[in-house]
């Protein structure tokens, strides 16, 4: 027998309703070996940048092929189209509001329909709820075998989103807070090549600051800080991540996404701070 | 091979301790290809008549023969009954405390036994946790393919909430929150037939009101009331539901489960509020 | 066919952040039919000693063979060591800092591997994210039939946690409250066997008390305090617990792990407090 395909879910439904569970019965009417998998459902009411940035996160993890079910719906039951598409081997089934921008950023392969008017949507189709009579359906009908070509016609303009990207001036690289975790630590815009980019003309080991407040050089894990230290590192996405080693920096500082981060060439001073073994190595 | 049973979990138990895996760790152990759904863990402690309701709100989109497992068991330990049922082809597991309310409320066909001290319930039975030693293990059986009769004797007296029903008089129809979800978007008792009866008699479009609010007439989607404003539309369990778009409306008003709602024949004015395109159509 | 593993997930990473799901892709890559069960991911962050607890109260509940993936690590990163065990016929995977304490404690069999830089975890591995990156890659080889030697060399000295014990004095025996559940009860260190030599010398009903407060004797069940009433009884883990029916007790008392109890002999008149019905039959 085949492999069971997967279908993930990720919404921002919360969980003191049974929205989820709701979708997850028409999916099982659809294809009922599906295996499913919740990536989040606490993404911010419409935040639709988080919950592109988070389903870029997750995707990478899943085998090729893998069905992702991403509702972040403000416009439901208004003139917003509804996609499927896949992307680097990987599906999706989205409404067309950006939702997909940080996946197909850079995607060097990717096809995307629009899901028309369909025999198997739920009639009457709610206005309200089209995770469960829209989405759903679509995406168990993905799993039980259908091609992207069953669902509407090929379209070629699917909403993207302006990302926030980092600038790099005279003094180093500037960029934002995009996501708080559970944790309190703070995903920054900052990736790695423009950091590298940096180290390659800088004297002394860089030195992170958001505001007035200094992090010192870029670690190469949270235990570099020391116990409560404050500190940053290229997190598990490639990104600059500003943390407190064992506590919750975000609460501590006050800090949000949309808060803007600096990462410029250190003093001599400032390398002092941390022990080379201790620091990332950019080079 | 037979396609895997699906069984489905809603409880009051949240989501801060291991009650809901423990329970699935018992189904496995007596079915190990269920396939399991959550379909709400937030229920508010000891909320019978949510709870009630969110299981109707659920059941509609699984396949028939669906196992449900229902724990919010205020009187665990009492004298309570242990249930299994089957109503309109879905099946239950749950106390016997009006869990099942609106499921079975209107339900052509259902069959229900208690289930009595039986041979595979957990020895020492706890007196706190009957989720794990009880339910979980008599939803467990039911997902291996033991029948009904197999878990005592026939019922006919299910306890039954008093559900709160809408009440039509010569002003229109009122009714109350009764669920309030997520994204601050308030469920009324008040459905479809009672508003569709109104209509029928009403010169202009109807209008809804909370206390001195009023919210206009009855609105197609989330967007017809442009953006960040209130409005009531009939949502995706057929009721009245009163809204703020891409907003919070519970918590902009205060409001909450219980707060009375109602709908009275608009006057000419009030039809001015929302263009007719954009209204329900309730004839 | 074979029947399908069991992996559980226990964790503090919340829900917030899709870090749950992208183990669950991780695992699903090495093994398709993997069945995943959420054990707990509310963990309050860095809390050691709640996850083992929670891990034991869980395991028992799941079939010999089932594979427990554990991850609360605040040394991620640093030099603890990752870890494979096998341990009463159910499987475990976790850093190496005392999170399989309360299940190695009293366990007749075990047995436990380091895990080695392994060619199987991601390259290049994040510092940040071990669950990610090394537990979830040896949870699915291990669902997958990897036996534990396959991991690293057998280690016989894992890191065990300083558990809270009773203490029996002349008075009576005294413990620690050790979790707060979701509906406020507050679950002890105090076990049955140190309750049931305590009242083989008693005279009359054991009375529990918590600082200056008294619970009474030790009830069956939670109706037996009352509708509102506090109380004491043993819980579905065999320890006691403190509780305020159909309230929360840990709310209206303020209390939280570490705060002591006692039970003492009671006296002539605290037994009249509760009918011999209601109490627990501790001999």
């Amino acid at each position: 027998m085949a492999e069971p395909p997967i279908v993930t879910l990720l919404t921002d439904f919360g969980r003191q309703d049974p929205f989820v569970g709701i979708m997850k019965g028409v999916i099982l009417t659809q294809c009922r070996r599906a295996q499913l998998v919740d990536l989040c459902h606490e993404i911010p009411p419409f935040d639709l940048l988080g919950a592109s940035l988070q389903l870029r996160a997750a995707v990478e993890s899943f085998p090729a092929g893998t069905i992702h079910l991403a509702v972040v719906d403000p416009g439901v039951g208004g003139s917003r189209r509804p996609l499927v598409a896949c992307i680097d081997e990987q599906r999706f089934v989205a409404p067309d509001n950006g939702l997909l921008s940080h996946v197909l950023q850079g995607a060097p392969r990717w096809r995307a329909h629009a899901v028309t008017e369909p025999p198997w949507s739920r009639h009457p189709r709610s206005t309200t709820f089209h995770g469960r009579d829209l989405f759903a359906p679509a995406a168990g009908l993905l799993a039980a075998g259908e091609p992207l070509e069953a669902f509407g016609p090929e379209i070629t303009d699917p909403v993207r989103l302006s990302l926030p990207r980092p600038t790099t001036d005279a003094h180093g690289v500037a960029g934002v807070i995009v996501w708080v975790d559970r944790f309190g630590n703070c995903l920054t815009s900052i990736d790695r090549p423009a950091l590298t980019a940096l180290a390659g003309q800088a004297p002394f080991p860089l030195a992170v600051s958001v505001g007035r407040r200094s992090l010192g050089p870029i670690l190469h894990s949270f235990e570099a800080a020391g116990e409560g230290g404050v500190g940053a590192l290229i997190g598990s996405t490639g990104h600059l991540e500003l943390f407190a080693n064992r506590g919750n920096l975000a609460e501590r500082w006050g800090l949000a996404p949309g808060v803007e981060v600096r990462v410029e060439p250190g003093e001599r001073g400032s390398a002092e701070r941390a022990p080379a073994e201790s620091r990332e190595d950019l080079a």
